[in-house]
């Protein structure tokens, strides 16, 4: 018979999938250009013109027995020792090729690393907002989610929250800096806060804490400051990361999960997650991709453009006189809405062709999000309809708006 | 902590996987043209040019975002409507886009089949010999793995211990034709057997079988034939494909799993699949890996060499005294070892550089498996190495080997 569980998950649709589907179907209509589509995390610049010369020369000049060749499950060991390498130069750290597991995208990567470290009925800890996926991610792994209610003033650690959640049966937690859907990067002070807060945590219940650290938009900071890496400041993290946006090549399906050397069981935790990958049928990424992504490691697509769309949006925001907290990077912006129910506030929006994306999936009812990975001139024309929706739906009625 | 029953998993190696690292240590003392190693199922001639020059093509003329862009999780639709289209025209089958899932390689496909049509505790059933690999894809999905003897006469299916096996939780069953590691081609007369077996099994039981058909074999056939499409004979199955083998792409890993028209929720079983995929961390194949297989769905590699080899191994093995049933396919043979213990029998092989695989793992304890995708040249070379073994270590012994 098909299975239950996951026929009645037919019904429980993504509202992110179904607007950015109504967005499509409302291009056909009155054309998409017309259309201010704020729904998908896509990334809107070409990868680096370097990727596709290296695919295109590896093609040619290589051996087809080689380059197709079946991969280990851990990956090509030659990219796992790039990959270290390149991390061990830009942060600092200590990998050896045995810490890098190569993954199927972030998803593959925490799909492993959630594996890896809890047993069924373990408690997985996130911070609200996060990214609406994290619940079937971790619900099939047998671990439970546990949301720790956000600081919406800055969308930092609410560690008074956090201590309200975190139990003996915590055995990860999970973050993601830069933040989807806040666009917050964690400061300095929040991450180091946080390692001496397991660290206690972990002497409190005498056993392992693992930090779970979500990267895909590490590379997509502003103000021309870098994410501080949280495994610099936590022995037991096993950082995912998938080259999806700062390659822009969500298609390829290719990052990896990133072993800290100091923490439980580092030199066999890639080799666990080799077993794990036969029970799910993951395997590794194509192993083109591996050996292509390893010749552009240290190269990033035109991220800039990201910036300077959320400056026009965030001023924009302000001057409307919305209550925003200002992204630190990501392609993603995180205000209140203008009433209680963010999802009426959405409905109205859409009379507009603006698609935006209530937040309650994300732990965080009320607010909702914008994914600017769209044409810098594209935003410019959004802002006119924005404030004219909101003359028409809230002016009127609301002093608070400018 | 560490997930202890994926921990304990380490201990439990895969047979195949340590004899080839000894194949390869061993090469590198003497060198690998002097091992004749016949241990790893990996394709040794080259995928078909038209591939590479399509994804160079792909690659020179395409805008990146498209090529790279987030491939729906089931797949790029016009790359399912193409796959539609092949099997349809090659099978006479009524597919549409809407029944094919894009996989990653057959692993994945059968990750996403296995979950579909089966809930834990419900039983899968195998027949003897099978891939050991099904072991562990079966069991973590919660199913419980049922193995039905071997007719080794023949490898066809046995049906009279089939019908001692199956019962009323069997909800799937899983066939392997052409056969890893017997290299046997189910005949026409085994599949409408089955067919009708099946089909009385579910009226009796009042539920579905599904019947999942791991084929990344399809087409390695020999003598001109070709392998009966096992979908073509019966309703509920589901056909799950690689193109590992038949373009020469293991690292792409790409598939597919190809819903029967004529199944139960034919038409949102794909669907379900998608959902699988989020709590399995899948996503889908490379979107350039989909892009350019769909462009040489209809070619294969020059497999004819595996014929060849074949030919030259079975008339070995017959001129010294083997018992082996031909192979219709593949690129295995699947012969009786020369005394009860093949894990013996492959070990005294070791010492003359003859890298054989024992069958225990196969669920065929005293047969051995021979991959021979190798060079012919090397086949060749191997013959007298492999008759100065059973001379030296069996012929004094034993009157039945010539």
């Amino acid at each position: 018979m098909i299975n239950q569980s996951y026929k009645e998950m037919l019904s429980g649709k993504s509202i992110i999938r179904e607007l950015s589907e109504y967005a499509t179907a409302r291009g056909k209509e009155i054309g998409y250009e017309n259309v201010f589509d704020y729904s998908l995390g896509n990334p809107s610049v070409s990868c680096p013109s370097e990727y596709t010369q290296s695919v295109i020369d590896m093609y040619k000049s290589s051996n087809p027995m080689e380059i197709h060749g079946y991969s280990p499950s851990l990956g090509i060991e030659d990219v796992r020792i790039q990959v270290a390498a390149s991390l061990n130069q830009r942060f600092g750290m200590h990998y050896e090729g045995k810490h890098i597991f190569m993954a199927i995208g972030a998803a593959g990567a925490l799909a492993h690393a959630f594996r890896a470290v809890t047993e069924p009925g373990d408690e997985i800890v996130v911070f609200a907002p996060y990214f609406p996926e994290y619940y079937e991610y971790i619900r099939r792994t047998g671990a439970i989610m546990k949301v720790v209610a956000a600081d919406t003033d800055t969308f930092q650690i609410n560690f008074n929250e956090f201590e309200k959640v975190i139990n003996e049966k915590t055995m990860a937690v999970l973050i993601n800096t830069p933040n989807n859907p806040s666009g917050i990067v964690y400061s300095e002070e929040t991450i180091k806060k946080l390692s001496q807060f397991l660290l206690e945590k972990e002497k409190e219940y005498g056993h392992d804490i693992f930090l779970i650290s979500d990267e895909p938009y590490r590379e997509i900071v502003f103000d021309n400051k870098a994410c501080p890496y949280p495994s610099k400041y936590y022995h037991n993290t096993l950082s995912c990361y998938s080259f999806s946006k700062s390659l822009s090549l969500p298609g390829e399906r290719i990052g990896y999960v990133a072993i800290n050397p100091e923490c439980t069981d580092a030199d066999i935790l890639a080799v666990i997650m080799g077993q794990i990958s036969r029970g799910i049928g993951h395997n590794c990424p194509a192993s083109t991709s591996q050996l292509a992504v390893a010749q552009v490691l240290d190269k990033t697509s035109d991220l800039g453009v990201y910036e300077e769309n959320m400056n026009i949006i965030y001023d924009a925001l302000i001057e409307m006189g919305f209550t925003v907290v200002r992204p630190g990077g990501t392609f993603y912006i995180f205000p209140k809405a203008l009433e209680d129910d963010a999802n009426i506030f959405c409905m109205k929006a859409k009379k507009y062709d603006l698609i935006l994306v209530p937040a309650d999936n994300f732990g965080c009812p009320g607010y909702f999000r914008m994914a600017y990975c769209i044409d810098t001139e594209k935003v410019k024309r959004s802002i006119p309809v924005f404030k004219k929706f909101v003359y028409e739906e809230y002016l009127c009625q609301n002093k608070n708006v400018k």
